[in-house]
């Protein structure tokens, strides 16, 4: 294999992800070639774009019948994921977090979410979601010994702030911040802020500008 | 008030949500001012980046003690919120749809969710989160009498497809889709795919990225 492409677009990388998704359920259907227009098309997007993000991965097997499916699939897979499985914990075992191990455990990835924190006593010590869940107190320990390099935030905003200095001395290196509290770390921590309000509000203003513009 | 600006480009609406929120906490710990370079802090980005943000929604307010929280908090209202109260409906209200109903409610959003839907029995006809759950039948019907404007997606991914014709039979005007389908709809309605999957894939991309970054 080619040595492994580090300098991908966020957006392209993103595109990836939904390529696999949608190829994965081409697969469950029994499709074994798709064209870069069909998969665009799915995708809201043009051929174009589809072409492009596979030529930045160095995908380019492009056959009379369009992409293999099988073949994509296992290269696209090659990027996104490493050959070691990636472990997450999530913080925060509340009506979020829980809805968002189900959610991830349910799919079948290569990332698995395999420790829980919670500063509930009623949480920590328990199993929740076919999660261990622990109390904060054991968080670099756990980390540790799982192996664990990513934690998905999931607390309240209020408590997220006093998360910093744990994530950093445990050694992880990716965060998924679902709370409002922007949380900042050091360089060399990826950190993806994915406040859900954020999106929301982006909707409706969005919604509020159609109607204006339609009313002009 | 000046005319409504309907060109603010997308990661600006995202700012003004975000920097809203933190205004939010600064009121509440009885800051008055704030200068751009504080308000860029807490965001990680530039000081010019927040001035170039609130330049282009026409606010320009800045004093020698930095913006006057209280008026910076009633513009970006302006900006983000209709005169009327925005009405959402959730369809969908398994473990994902209560978290996201729980989530927006218990914050002081202008924009409320309203109405839910699902196609089980027992929740159908039911209140849930303290929102009214109806079944999916009935959506045109409580769409019209609830003025809803806006859906969020967070049924399986499986039925997201089959609900693209009623949400655009109903005539909604934006979609926030929690699934892993993506889903399209013509031009007129504003629709934010939202997969959390994509988003844990992308930082554990980039989490691998800089690995190999620092082993070459």
């Amino acid at each position: 294999m080619a040595t492994f492409p580090t300098n991908i677009p966020e957006k392209t990388v993103e595109r990836l992800s939904e390529y696999r998704r949608t190829l994965l359920a081409y697969r469950r259907q029994g499709v074994t070639h798709v064209f870069s227009h069909v998969l665009a098309g799915t995708h809201g997007i043009t051929a174009v774009q589809v072409r492009r993000d596979l030529m930045l991965i160095g995908f380019s097997s492009d056959t009379k019948k369009g992409y293999d499916v099988e073949v994509l699939i296992d290269f696209i897979d090659k990027i996104l994921y490493s050959e070691d499985k990636m472990n997450v914990a999530v913080i925060g075992m509340g009506h979020l977090g829980q809805a968002i191990t189900k959610y991830f455990n349910g799919k079948q990835l290569k990332i698995r979410i395999t420790a829980a924190f919670d500063i509930d006593p009623e949480k920590a010590g328990h199993t929740i979601e076919d999660i261990p869940c622990y109390d904060m107190s054991e968080f670099e320990e756990v980390v540790t010994s799982k192996g664990i390099s990513i934690v998905i935030v999931s607390s309240s905003s209020k408590t997220a702030t006093s998360l910093v200095v744990p994530i950093i001395n445990a050694g992880i290196k990716g965060v998924l911040n679902f709370t409002s509290a922007p949380l900042n770390f050091p360089q060399g921590i990826v950190v993806e802020n994915y406040d859900i309000t954020t999106i929301l509000e982006k909707v409706a203003y969005f919604v509020k500008a159609a109607e204006e513009n339609n009313n002009n």
